[in-house]
């Protein structure tokens, strides 16, 4: 067993990543875990945040979607998630935040993903305190009692779980929100991580149509594989206008039934509103950065009596949802998504490849 | 019988009202119904319409919350809404819009406030074509076949169900699609007709607690009687900031779980998002009018995974059920909100009444 | 034209059907319409009609799933429920019942389906009385104004559309009474044209595992051909215990997460509350006839905390999803269910034939 | 200290209870409390459980519903399950049962009233094994880790809480699976406990019509205390087929809207399900044990399209909402429902005058 495991450290906003190594203790807590990381998958969070455009405290190690293999586990820790046994040697991956359970969140509104001390790997830990290692940009991390772990099978490969990373979870909870209904006609905003995931869902949920929208058109192709009927390059057709006019033709003249935002850029929020019918839902999945503020005239949303949802990470429900459902049919299209895979050690090469949105899905293989 | 009947008559914007007479003739189709006004209501709808702030072709005669006596019956027309038998004599009321039962809104989406060819008396009609009589500013009013007549109950004047007026109808119908779950703490924005009646429903509902932002004092204190626990005076109150910081000390310091906003100025959505807690539900209600656009962050809908619920209108099963719930111990109260009343041939003195907010609602008694 | 039309009318229970002769009217009243029957499905509860073992007066023409050719439009039919334009020549379908659209459950309680003085062709009239015509097991048969028509486009066959017949919007009715979540377990009970849609509809709608219990062989063929992932042959396993280890094997150890009763033997709801978890929905769709009394333990309702649904008919909203849902990659395998058909003169073998279960669905053609 | 502690145990079914010291361990293990019985109360349950009439394993000391004086804390325990800060001779209750919070139900289905390893003091628990302290008849009761334990407000007496007891919580918990919609009209079968907090909470939940069936009148008396409108007294009215005239003469002709089953005896599930409406939801929450099979007919499911909803047991939440509720206006009204009080050497008095159910609520005061 190493002594120490070297990981990439976020220092300075905007500065490359620095591999520093970092001791490694040898006593678990209760309920602990160590483990090698096998692969850790870059997020458009991750650039937010490499960026200084979300709160963060630093020096910080990234990483909150990964997999690895369990090394160590602590006293009590016996089973995973689910309840399967676990021994070292079990490849699995986790649940990046976990929730308090004691909260009023947690306890009287069923509402963990907005526990008031919810902590997130590869976010909420400074690299600057013991023990270091909580984000996946490493080659091991140490994951706390109370971790929602979960025993990855044989027939789901690393990368196909990373394909759908935490942009799967994150649209299967905003579709427990808003749950579309059968065979609603859905328009999906964006064709990044997010829309590709919820495009995935819809079609596995009863969509009759689904409409997407965004680029470039390596991405429209994936959002076609993934299930879309009919996409809309924003390059070709620029105009907002022109866009509602196709959406509304693909939708029997009056707007699609539900319409999901998966974009990011607060803009986005009024081209939404405009795609639905009167009565529709319209889920705002892609505001997770504070981006600005947009001119907003919120007479559409009583005349349209529109339906407005927000949706805020995952529960360790999600994560389970979405590896029965890669498991289901879906992992070959996923695993396809990650188109490039670096070391550890280039790992400022990977986050240029990812903030400039060249191909699909980036991985780090430590 | 009469052969001519008096009108206020709107015929420019922002001017005066003029009284006209129109015949009134002796013929009336089949399913259709000749009234006499008993009482007509000024909605703050009269106000905007009055001022050319929606949608409206002139020359009209407003007026969409009447009762009045049934005069005459066309062919085929006996009974009531509800089945009850109707004969000329009877006192009634009448949903003020038409929806055509036939449309996509009406079949498909089961939604028929968005009808696509819903007419009303009061604003969707001109004054300039036969029948003439289609608003409640009048001596006479002619109903087309296909209005939901109510046959009033002996126990229920005219004053009362005004004193609700649509305010209340609009109401029932926002909860029934934004319903409070039992217990639920509530926020209601604007204490003016609608957001008194949002304080009625939810009182009856099972609100565990209701704070009312508004002014000035005398609404305030008809938010009390109708079952405000507590009320936040806007004039003396003037920061968001602050209010925002005492309705978090009347509901443990997390936000209300049900905002409803009954304000109509678009600034009040920026307020009312602030007030709810993470994964509260947010009525809007108050945006009828196109008040215009204010500078809105849609990060918040997605961090605080709130519902947005917009909602237009309402249906004859909605002016049923006020009727019921005026019986059923709330007629006293939404009765004394009826604090003025004129002759039809002072309705420029009622308008500039209902316009100054002075007093309560203000009536016309043709 | 024809001054007559022949029928096969149902005079007595338990005996022939007998092929007589009626005048056909030249005159249609206002929204009246005169069909040419193409092809007219036979349904289980047509049996059950034939046996006496529900309400019906005699004698009656047969006949709820029917498709013609328009031959005569009323005054002012001129389009269908969709709005599309109708003339005489178009192909066309119906929905078998009419609301009243004024009663208690039509207008307060928004469930036609259970209206007070619905009436449903070839069941609730009797061909005693003019215009007789009121069945699809004729060669012309008379549509009620207020008959909601739907104009079949021309992709979609008449046998398409009757192999799916009622039992399609049945199923479509049922689960929007009780929707199934994303990737439930489903249990289907029973796999006669119920049965098979109910299949159909879960697997387009997003069921994870569709278990179906039944018989014969070529019944459970088709259930695989629907979307079952499972089959259960109940005259190879008849023990319901052993049914419901095997059920239990296939979901968790817990049983499903939704049951859906399909057979119409009372004993089958005790099976069904069996199969499903703690916290299921069971949907009662079959139990349409009387059939007696089972001996039932009502504890497991509140122990197991169960949802049990009942749903009767349709609306002819869902006759019209049904129609998009086969257009929509369904209409081949419902077309493939229709393995007889007879002329209207062999109504008497093609009874017989749908009384023994053989093959999949019968259908007359006149 | 007391070294030792008095309780009442039930040794053998239908056999008078013995009062037995027990030793009273000094350690208390981490997250546990020590907790000195100042009122305990009878419940209907602990008469099956008397009688043997539901699955028990003796010795037990019975008493799941119970306030105390908490005398001592083991480490790690110091705020209740509300995040208050908590310290011996802090006066608390709190929540019979304990859910694992890692199966299938609490993880996978949210749904911890079924979670497979749930215990609940006073039944789960027998007094044969350390620390034998695990029921509300005794002078002492022992906490395990993970117990919601609520520190009771100076305003609310223990009578009040133990007025309103597990049937307060349990008809919370079924009102939340099967919530009223606002103004419906409710039957409530039973005026026992259960049926009386359902009474008091649908009144409170804006039902705008209760019927009461039940008796003696005593218990009547009560249910027109806590909300009924109406009651029938079935030693009365004791055909069922009267008091379903009854009730439709109540509910518009059509039947109630939602009907409350809080009697026990399955009988009533048959009943019940006559007293709905066509669409109606009923909300079977008084089978808790099982007490036989009734002659059955499931057609009425399918034709009346109901809903049946099972509720078992409740969640920390339940007990939170009814201790609000009851400081919200409605302790003096279930404090009067204690009528009568024993010392724990009176166990046997005590639980015989339950069983005869003389008077309303029996506590015993250790």
């Amino acid at each position: 067993m190493s002594q120490t495991a070297r990981a990439a450290v976020l220092e300075a906003f905007n500065q490359p990543f620095a591999i520093r190594s970092f001791p490694v203790s040898d006593q678990l807590e209760t309920g602990a875990a160590r483990v090698r990381v096998t692969m850790a998958g870059i997020c458009g969070t991750d650039v937010h945040l490499w960026r200084g455009e979300l709160p963060l405290a630093l020096p910080v190690i990234l990483g909150h979607e990964t997999t690895g293999i369990l090394e160590a586990l602590g006293p009590g820790l016996n089973k995973d998630w689910r309840g399967e046994r676990l021994q070292a040697g079990d490849r699995i991956t986790w649940a990046s935040s976990i929730s308090c359970g004691e909260c009023f969140y947690c306890r009287l509104k069923n509402q963990p993903t907005r526990c008031q001390s919810r902590k997130a790997y590869g976010i909420s830990y400074t690299s600057a305190e013991a023990p270091y290692l909580r984000g996946g940009f490493a080659e091991q991390i140490l994951l706390r009692p109370g971790t929602a772990i979960f025993r990855l099978p044989a027939d789901l490969p690393d990368h196909a779980l990373l394909g759908a990373g935490c942009a799967l979870t994150t649209a299967i909870h905003g579709l427990e929100r808003a749950p579309i209904a059968w065979r609603d006609i859905v328009v999906v905003q964006g064709v990044g991580p997010v829309g590709l995931a919820a495009i995935a869902v819809c079609r596995s949920a009863g969509a009759s149509r689904i409409i997407a929208i965004g680029g470039p058109e390596h991405r429209l192709q994936l959002a076609r594989d993934f299930g879309a009927d009919v996409v809309i390059d924003v390059a070709e057709v620029p105009s907002p206008e022109e866009r509602k006019q196709f959406v509304f033709k693909e939708s029997r003249g009056f707007g699609a039934d539900q319409v999901i935002e998966c974009v990011g850029k607060p803009e986005a929020v009024n081209e939404g509103l405009e795609l639905g019918r009167d009565g529709a839902q319209f889920l705002v999945l892609g505001q997770y950065a504070n981006a600005g503020n947009i001119d907003f005239n919120p007479h559409a949303v009583t005349r349209k009596q529109l339906r407005v949802i927000g949706s805020w990470g995952f529960e360790p429900r999600h994560l389970n949802r979405a590896i029965e459902m890669l498991r289901d049919g879906w992992k070959d299209r996923f695993a396809a998504a990650v188109t490039h895979r670096f070391p550890l050690t280039d790992v400022n090469e990977a986050m240029e490849h990812t903030r400039e949105l060249r191909g699909g899905k980036t991985v780090l293989v430590p």
